[in-house]
């Protein structure tokens, strides 16, 4: 695996399926969706054409921005379905001008006081990773565009151990921040999906949900303070670990994907590592009946780590499981305490709920990483899911995710209302026939987070119509049944039509003018959340 | 006790101490602080005189607004100490013109309308409970006042027992709310000082500290979504147990202390009742040693209910304690499971702390109430202390509490630079002997929530001076300290002072601009947090 980035679709350069991989992955989708076509090849860098930059960099910061077309095409999508699909198609459209790679906190203020002094749109950049059309700009502004990529604010700037905290920069990606926090036995222990490929301000920014399933779900409960950097000044908040001090500043920030400011470092909660560990899966005839033993696991006041339930088809597809069960994931962690008791009691309610349990490890808790093989085997197929959705849309196939929370009265309702209508509006758009599978990435005491997978047929030059239509349904489902257009993907661009249903009206017009106040010149990620 | 609300200072009519306790308090301050004059005999209702009102309410409203003085005067203050000391002057500055009770939320709006109509200031009024000057007319604002008291909007509407939540209206006070949610087995189990007579509406709005000393401090974790009429409309936010939508627009009304918004309802997430618990009390030769305990604990993941640390003094004077040992009281509760075991893990970790322990009813703890003497000492001094605090200044004496919070890392020097700052300020306000304790009311993995009370000899009509000094001195030194000028009793007007050094200016800024939004004529609540 190489270190550079791939610039068409997700991750590394060379980390994704070879050819070998590729056809295999075509062999296990062929019995359940016809692949008809040979695999589009992925662009190389000579292929990539792009309309000329409209601004140069001045001298005083030249040396950090370029405006190669690799690096710019690079910087033009996030990683969506869409994104994959145009880089394929040889597509750049709006390709940012140049892409500035500020060295510290004075040069991203520098990028601002350029950006402001020439009108341009500045998007924050820091891992890419986007799936909702977050790092792209906006349609309909010709406005000139860079590309503000934290990557270099990269460090782990100081640790209290005392307070088990660090301030940390934003453009850090999450192996480099645990390496450099592994000398201090501390841990931030956020992983989502994207945790090679993302970084700690576009976690913030975003409102990331991480490792644990239950409690501390997103990042937001790890910020202490923030410091971002905006046109009208640096907005720094104070170190603490509870106030009751107006309304909170940091919440502000936390998910305001880049429209408020450009996030430079924020002091984080951190963990001991854990050195306790047990684990179970549970299995379960419906899913509903998973539900209803995850549901009582998040009332318990246990807390597990892991409590992440996959219906059949999602145990099939990522080989957790045969496809005959649905799978409740249990998993506790500590670095204080045993935790055998906790999962015995875990254990007892998913019994109480008709689950058969399977409990591993029990007695190397102590020790050992204490999982199970179908827990590990979910976790390496989450962490490889991205680079196998880049192939399959290779393979000319629609392949998407959406995700949503909704409370317990409404849960198995929505649930079915949901998987029906993006069948509905998958057989609409000719896509057909798909598999459409669940999973509870996370879940609370009042309710939970559900994930679909989509895996379809894509219809040539139409594929992206056919997905867009599809997730507008969905959208509307999801609004009209009460849940939430995202849990933890964030709104970007894509969910733009499920937010404005969604956010208070007036909460809107307020985040509008906290936006002026700060981005007098709508030069912040424009149309990001808001029209600006 | 009485159900007919004190006017003039904390609580319920006749609930105070009676001349004999108020003999027997005299008596155990004296050999601390001299007792130099007779107590103050508090004011009777026909002592009350006010300016008259200015405006009078249109018919269509009438019936529910009150005009009389006892009602007026009783809506002039909160419950500070320069609050009482004012009414026991017989002084009621700037008076509400009209208490409007309106019975439902289409009587806030029609408020809000004559308000609009009259260009009057409208004050948010629901248990009055506010230390901090959070419910009295601004200075220099010649705009008619109007009081809005919340109280008939004090039922709880809905109940969600699959998601454990219920949808309440925002002017119950705490014991109503517990009553309506009992016959569902279920509780809020937030317990501020003032529970009996502050609402849920003004724990949102001022996000109340409750009854738990870890994990979920605030009131802000329990709420699901919030309701507010503000002057442009209705402001709603979606029930959800979790969204990654956008900042949440529940986080802008939670602390806006009646500045964005009158609260009318919100969906609440409740708890079952426990059935296990556990408790103990640790011992410490030292507050330093007792804090790094309380520390240990908060790092654990045992999230205990109860870790409050009390110094020597705070334990003699609740008498909690003989006055020679730092004491720690620990508590475990659950609906769920025993937790004798996270109190052995607990204890174990007080006593690695130089911790002596005492643990009660363990045996008994699936049963029974599992509390200490120490802990059932200090907890029915919590809830009687308001009232002692009123004896204490019909004494003539300068009784006050101050809270913050603050990262481990400065814990220590904290902690003795408050107090000594506290201390110098008032031999220079010649407030003195005095009595300066403290307590952890709240512990963080980063830190922790010291809360002081001080006590100490006032100087006849120049007390509320003495106390402003005091005040701004210890505001002084929190803010040089880094630390938070309110962990949970808010920013009000007293608190300006500190909080306009705390939050970023930028975030001010866009605090007036959301203001602006729903507010543009500046009515609710002007002066409070920010300068409209």
């Amino acid at each position: 695996m190489g270190t550079d980035r791939c610039f068409w679709g997700w991750g590394f350069e060379g980390a994704g399926l070879d050819a070998t991989e590729q056809r295999a992955l075509a062999q296990r989708v062929q019995p359940f969706i016809p692949i008809e076509s040979d695999p589009i090849i992925p662009p190389t860098p000579d292929e990539i054409h792009l309309r000329s930059p409209r601004i140069r960099p001045p001298d005083s910061i030249a040396s950090w921005c370029r405006v190669d077309a690799a690096s710019r095409a690079g910087h033009t999508y996030g990683k969506s379905f869409a994104d994959v699909v145009r880089a394929l198609e040889r597509r750049w459209e709006r390709p940012p001008d140049v892409v500035a790679a500020p060295p510290d906190e004075a040069g991203v203020v520098a990028v601002l006081e350029w950006a402001s002094r020439i009108d341009a749109v500045v998007i924050p950049y820091g891992g890419g990773s986007s799936v909702v059309g977050g790092v792209e700009a906006p349609r309909g502004d010709d406005r000139p565009v860079i590309s503000c990529d934290l990557s270099r604010l990269d460090r782990v700037l100081e640790v209290d151990t005392a307070s088990r905290a660090a301030l940390i920069q934003a453009g850090v990606l999450g192996p480099s921040l645990e390496a450099q926090l592994r000398p201090y036995e501390l841990t931030l222990r956020h992983y989502p999906q994207s945790f090679e490929v993302s970084s700690l301000g576009g976690w913030i920014a975003t409102r990331s949900g991480g490792h644990y399933a239950t409690l501390h779900t997103h990042i937001d409960d790890f910020v202490e303070s923030v410091k971002a950097v905006t046109p009208a000044g640096l907005w720094e908040s104070r170190r603490l670990p509870g106030s009751g001090a107006g309304p909170s500043p940091d919440r502000l920030l936390l998910g305001s994907e880049g429209i408020l400011g450009v996030i430079t470092c924020a002091w984080m909660r951190l963990q001991d590592r854990p050195r306790f560990r047990a684990s179970a899966v549970a299995r379960f005839a419906t899913f509903e009946a998973g539900a209803r033993a995850a549901r009582a696991l998040a009332q318990s006041g246990l807390w597990p780590a892991n409590c992440r339930l996959l219906d059949a088809g999602e145990a099939l597809m990522t080989g957790a499981g045969s496809g005959e069960a649905h799978l409740l994931l249990i998993g506790f962690e500590s670095a204080d305490h045993a935790v055998d008791d906790a999962m015995a009691r875990a254990a007892m309610l998913a019994r109480d709920h008709g689950g058969a349990i399977e409990i591993r490890d029990r007695s190397a808790s102590a020790t050992g990483p204490g999982r199970t093989d179908a827990a590990d085997q979910w976790r390496s197929a989450f962490l490889r899911a991205p680079y196998i959705r880049d192939s399959l849309v290779c393979l000319g196939l629609i392949s998407e995710t959406f995700e949503t929370a909704i409370t317990w009265d409404r849960f198995d309702v929505f649930v079915s209302e949901i998987k029906a209508s993006a069948e509905e509006a998958l057989r609409g758009a000719g896509a057909w026939p798909a598999i459409v599978t669940c999973r509870l990435t996370h879940v609370y005491p009042d309710g939970a987070a559900p994930y679909f997978t989509i895996l379809a047929p894509g219809r040539g030059s139409s594929r992206v119509a056919q997905w867009r239509d599809v997730k507008a349904a969905v959208m509307t489902a999801i609004n009209d049944g009460g849940g939430t257009v995202t849990h933890h993907h964030s709104v970007g661009r894509d969910h733009r039509a499920g937010y404005d249903l969604e956010r208070p009206a007036l909460f809107a017009a307020q985040l509008r003018a906290a936006k002026k106040v700060v981005d007098p010149g709508a030069m912040l990620n424009p149309g990001v959340l808001i029209d600006p």
